[in-house]
């Protein structure tokens, strides 16, 4: 993406202006602002929802299975019928593949990873992991989670009452010397990660920091990182990013025990009706299993099915894959092009440009991101609640925005980042014109 | 069906055979269990699992989403993407008309109804019911478990570290004064039931038993029954078998918080790939849909969106389980005609004559059904282990055993059948002639 050089340098930033420049400027601002609120839009940038024009590209997936006799697998399994806790044999390969791992190693699921990673958790909680005392027997649990990160994660955890600790992200992922520092007390029971593209930073975690992960001793022995590698091939840009195999890492020094890994065909085929898919160590596997073996008697093979057909090889996926980028990226574009163009000169909110997933960071000025928020809501466009990407749902700074642009078509993009940007600006310059 | 009356009268009982008579019996009893033997049988009647005749009805299912346009709902949702955590209206409507409630009160889920009972075990044990403290945290929690019963669901609790206490069944359902006697204690916090067809005494629940069950005042506030209502439609006979409201009758005591209900299509359309569903008082389902918002973005609403179609009306249902019925019917006529036949008129062994659901209670002898089992697996015929159908898999009596006749054909069941019965002659005149 290109950024007119020009009309940014001509930009004077807000912390330069006069205080008479402010208030003509804010002036204007209001202005734009109630023209756009005046147009009584309904825009949604709120979720990492894939948008129709994404999901088409997998529709695919429904003549999958053809007629009354194709439903076997490889192995020539009924997937209708009942069993195969692990998941169809074709697809554990696939998503050994994506995880790094050996296909014994995974587990195929249902539609969703994130309800694997709820019960991973609820098993913590009434069995324990490696032959610890149950979490909720143990009292007093917490959980390490990197910020900003995925609100949906933060809320597992806390809704099974573990105490949520806020570990700062840098450039190239968790801050792992906090980490290591944190990990001392026995009660830090494990932390999430989404090493990829991370939710909402757009991260990919440096070789360095996956090792120093993998080189964590913390106290607990039942400590797990939830290592959410959600978007493991989810770049939109030509070159792809690489991400160290934590396994492999945690492996060479014993410690394959400490991870536990999550993927998913989410935002690869349909967000409700993927498959999901963990890996883990054969000592994890083995509670974990034991665990399935009560819980159900088989995940939805036809599902599975459908899947393995479409996707056959890891060739297959990264063929498919192109297709997401070439809707996502001008998607991101768009929004990237006009925040850019309208408030990087001003020198009042700073933004990443990421190189995949799902979301752009915004920052803006200190105590005004709830504001910000505001602002859009109530000229009809819906972003992330401010401060939903961090425990408790509090940003301490209240600068942190999550934008979400899969969703929305260019155009209506192009509307909402243009109030978006109306809207830092309104909020920045009422804080300015306060002081 | 029919019995050959002639041929049972001319049997002797066991009971009144001299032993010269038993031995001679036993040596040809013994001689024909070898023939069985010489023959190499592989054969399975372990599990009520449909066969592919009967799946083969529901391969509808599989052309119920025809081409890239069709993915969306009667109230026109997008069935690929994230949410609705509730279901489908249509399918919350039909699933409401089966279990007797009202639409709103019904979730649609995925594939397994036995997840979403381990779900609701396992936000019983770390949350707890009704305002009440977690049942991990209470401690010595125990489930009430009517024997023979289903297994899986005896495992569940058991998992749970819940202790499970036998309640006996009559002709009529459980033994509701000995559950009021039992749930005097406060550490009893729920009871399992397959109200109709029981798995695996085929018992329909009598209103008087609904009643009566409805009627509990348990001393534990947080006491649930688990009304798994997995037959509720799968009668195969000509007429309707009928089975009180329990939500109803539950209601009009204001006990409607006691009760949580549970069905699906396992057995109507795919065991692997159907949809399930849980009905509950708007107070419970506030608890639930409250983990539920924590542990999942929503179902497979495509799969849902697959049975909305195929099934869009009651009558629809019916008809469809008419198939089944004209194929489960002779499978079982198959197994009771030949037990009948060889063994009915011999004093050693009991059964009962199911109008519906997938088993058939077989009582043989005491002390007589693991050797029966052994025997059986000898010859190359997987039965369901003896015991399974008890708490922690212990039968007392070591007498009953669960016979699954849906899965093989008819000639297959025919062999079992034969193998079966000489197997339970000879267990008996072991017993007999050791005496």
């Amino acid at each position: 993406m290109k950024i007119q050089v020009s009309e940014v340098d001509l930009m004077k930033k807000y912390s330069e202006m006069t205080k008479a420049e402010l208030e003509a400027e804010f002036s204007a601002v209001k202005k734009e602002y109630n023209e756009w609120k005046s147009r009584g839009l309904t825009l949604d940038m709120s979720r990492g929802k894939p948008g129709p024009d994404q999901m088409d590209v997998s529709n695919i997936l429904f003549s999958m299975i053809k007629g009354d006799e194709d439903y076997r697998n490889v192995s020539g399994i009924d997937c209708r019928n009942y069993g195969g806790l692990a998941g169809l044999i074709e697809l554990r390969g696939l998503f050994a593949e994506i995880m790094g791992v050996d296909s014994t190693q995974v587990m195929v699921g249902g539609n969703s990873s994130l309800n694997m990673m709820f019960d991973v958790i609820a098993q913590g909680m009434s069995h324990g992991f490696g032959g610890c005392k149950p979490w909720l027997l143990q009292g007093g649990t917490k959980m390490l989670c990197p910020v900003p990160g995925y609100d949906r994660h933060f809320a597992i955890a806390e809704y099974f009452g573990m105490e949520l600790i806020p570990v700062p992200m840098n450039e190239e992922g968790p801050d792992v010397e906090v980490v290591a520092e944190l990990i001392k007390d026995e009660k830090v029971k494990g932390m999430f990660c989404v090493p990829k593209y991370s939710n909402p930073g757009g991260i990919v975690y440096s070789d360095e920091v996956v090792r120093n992960i993998a080189a964590l001793t913390p106290a607990a022995k039942d400590f797990r990182i939830i290592w959410d590698n959600a978007y493991a091939i989810h770049g939109f840009e030509d070159t792809e990013d690489h991400l160290l195999n934590i396994y492999e890492e945690c492996k060479k020094l014993g410690h394959e025990d400490m991870v536990l890994i999550f993927t998913s065909t989410s935002k690869i085929s349909f967000p409700g009706a993927g498959v999901a898919a963990l890996a883990a160590s054969p000592a994890n596997l083995a509670d974990l299993e034991r665990r399935m073996s009560f819980q159900t008697i088989g995940p939805d093979k036809l599902n599975q099915l459908r899947h393995a057909r479409a996707f056959k090889t890891m060739d297959d996926l990264k063929a498919h894959m192109k297709r997401h980028a070439a809707i996502l990226k001008p998607k991101f574009d768009t929004v990237l092009e006009i925040l850019d163009k309208k408030v990087a000169g001003l020198g009042i909110a700073e933004w990443n440009h990421p190189r995949g997933g799902y979301f752009i960071n915004l920052q803006v000025m200190n105590g005004c991101a709830k504001r910000v928020v505001a602002l859009c809501k109530e000229a009809g466009m819906v972003l992330t609640a401010a401060g939903a990407p961090f425990p408790y749902g509090i940003d301490p700074d209240d600068s942190n925005i999550r934008v979400a642009p899969s969703y929305p078509l260019v155009p209506e993009l192009k509307s909402a980042t243009e109030l978006l940007a109306v809207a830092i600006k309104y909020a920045a310059l009422e804080k300015l014109l306060v002081k």
